[in-house]
């Protein structure tokens, strides 16, 4: 297998499933829209093909089971998502579902049955991208989605639950999507990091150690708007000027703590206009960690700073939370699973955390939880531009061989 | 005169003329416009009414003479401008004309004759809002103006030639609206401060030094964007923390030089999301001084500390001129006779730059200028809120009555 044959075969794949895709230019695939639909029956093929019972569930998850050495054994999950953003990469999502089909086709053809049973798990609505909220798949799966889920609609006025049926799914079916504690003796989606710390580290894989919890705020900094030629400088109350030393200090708290992210994304200064004094500036803050409490004393710490250049300038600022979602811990024993695996390939695993969020962070709310990340081009991703090499796609598919061998429930 | 009869005459005036509204709602008087004929037409009434000789020139500036001991002598021009930008206050542009009106009707009244002759001007188009350019009364007046500025249309698509025979000026008699050196003794423009020196200098009155120059730039600040939360902090090249260092010299640098103000009053940074380390930020800078060579030298060191920035910071600037003006001196014999009237009437005048631009700008071609400003609350104007106090409109009169008395040519 020095032939780079497994990487090849998945990266084939990543190509073919590519092809299903909303619009003509570009790969666009919301979930429950003409190419999900066409993807999903493509990949429930190619399980069939597998040797794996094939079932859509009532959120439109697609599950392909492979039995253990006994029918009927619970299951580790390994899957990730089909559904892509406007103008995706080919490898958010589908690198996680066609790895995990890929490695057990692998065991399927050689007649090698392990002491457990394997899902193969393909969700449909990670990206949030066409109705208001998001992880409906790993959600349901997990039992933690409420029915009115089902009754959201996207912008052109269909329901979800409209969706499902044009989909092919039983929505009626909905109780029956949770799986027990019993059943589900773990969950692992493969991905790539979205982040430049595999390239900078030069390694191919990393194991995830925790998922970012985040938090997000407005703030709105009021000052007195002026005539640019007629306020001397020091008699000027700039919300511009404030905003600026705020957005510094966001920057500078957080590269003071290990593995915390702070982010200024969006800026507006009112009036907003070349000659006029900015009255009114408002941003946003995007505080994220892998621990909730280095998160919050981040965000207390910049808060503080927010509110002190406030006071010395003497201008008013109200800070308001729009977005709290807790950080989500991998399960110790997956992570040494894991990085046992990635070093029996031959790798030295980053470990790291996850700064965006996947399906794993709802399925920890039924099972043990791992992430293998994998290198990407320039940490790009949700664009065209987004790649995996060649040599990589092999990596990730040899240390997940080595997981699933070794794994024991 | 203790009774600050003058001052509540000239309130009286102020009020009156504020009635002639394009807005139903609050005072909009565009160049031009019903409204702007309106008021051209009472305050020729009030110039006759006062003795005064009425003309309209070319381009719409309403000019009422006041003959002085022999008929025919040149003339000390007096006034401002009656145009107002949208939802404006009564006192921009309005005091200068009035005030000019309300000293020579307070001469002509006592048959008073000075051993020159005063015009009180009505420039038509100082605000600058209907048409592509402005100043057209003053540059025409100065003798600066291109023809080919008549062919401007605004947005509904009239040219300034067809507003101006609507209007019922003679756009043909064009080449006689402009002045010479020898009929025009030096033009002196009363005006309300629009900024907030005086009133933290607790003064009525301020002479003025200079009409500000200035330039203005557009900053393109090129980093990486990148997922909010899957970047470390010491992988990022974030656009909009280099831009917020850039802008906090900006200020710091202006602060540190006398006179100097420099402001960025837009700023944008994409794509705008939340969760998107901003890739791209741009943001605008206004640098005024009433010295060039001051505000070139503050423009050269904010430059240099930009470019200090985006180095250390590994990103890209790209810094483009998009506007420059060159300050204006006020006439030192003129500021030397304000100054003394000011006095005379019990005040300690401030001596100040003019932060905005004013038709005084575009008449120094012609002859010296002057400009008296009067505080105003707040510092605030282009707004219904500007205002001047009774007490000062009063206190500006005695000025102008003591400067029009000890003039000589």
């Amino acid at each position: 297998m020095s032939d780079l044959a497994l990487g090849r075969r998945l990266m084939d794949r990543l190509e073919a499933l590519a092809r299903f895709s909303d619009a003509a230019d570009g790969l666009t695939r919301l979930y429950l829209s003409p190419s999900h639909t066409r993807a999903a029956n493509a990949l429930a093929g190619w399980m069939r093909d597998a040797g794996l019972a094939v079932r859509l569930d009532a959120v439109g998850t697609l599950i392909g089971r492979y039995e253990g050495a006994i029918p009927g054994m619970p299951a580790l999950l390994i899957g990730s998502h089909i559904d892509t953003v406007r103008q995706a990469g080919k490898y958010d999502g589908a690198l996680g579902v066609l790895a995990a089909l890929t490695a057990v086709e692998t065991l399927s053809q050689a007649g090698e049955r392990l002491p457990f049973a394997i899902e193969v798990i393909a969700f449909g609505d990670e990206e949030g991208v066409r109705f208001p909220s998001t992880l409906r798949g790993s959600r349901a799966l997990a039992g933690t989605l409420d029915s009115a889920a089902l009754d959201e609609r996207d912008a052109g006025g269909t329901s979800v639950r409209e969706g499902l049926v044009a989909f092919g799914a039983d929505p009626a079916s909905f109780a029956e999507a949770a799986y027990t504690r019993s059943t589900a003796l773990g969950f692992v989606e493969v991905h790539i990091e979205q982040g430049p710390v595999l390239e900078r580290m030069s390694q191919p894989v990393g194991v995830v150690t925790a998922i970012n919890g985040a938090r997000r705020f407005s703030v709105v900094v009021q000052g007195t708007a002026g005539h640019a030629g007629t306020s001397p400088m020091n008699m000027r109350r700039d919300s511009l000027a404030a905003a600026a030393e705020m957005i510094l200090s966001v920057e500078r708290i957080a590269a003071e703590t290990r593995d915390v992210v702070a982010t200024v994304g969006v800026v507006e200064a009112r009036p907003g206009a070349v000659n006029v004094i900015p009255g009114e500036t408002r941003f946003t803050i995007d505080a994220r960690a892998p621990d909730d409490a280095a998160r919050d004393a981040v965000v207390d710490r910049i808060d503080a700073a927010i509110e002190g250049i406030a006071a010395r300038r003497g201008l008013a600022v109200r800070t308001t939370q729009t977005h709290v979602a807790p950080a989500t811990n991998c399960d110790a024993k997956l992570i040494v699973a894991l990085d046992a695996a990635a070093r029996a390939a031959g790798h030295e695993p980053v470990h790291l955390p996850s700064g965006a969020g996947h399906d794993a962070m709802a399925m920890a709310a039924l099972c043990p939880v791992a992430m293998l990340f994998v290198r990407c081009a320039g940490g790009i991703s949700h664009h065209p531009a987004e790649t995996i090499s060649l040599k990589d796609a092999d990596a990730a598919m040899r240390v997940l061989m080595h997981f699933l061998r070794a794994f024991r429930a």
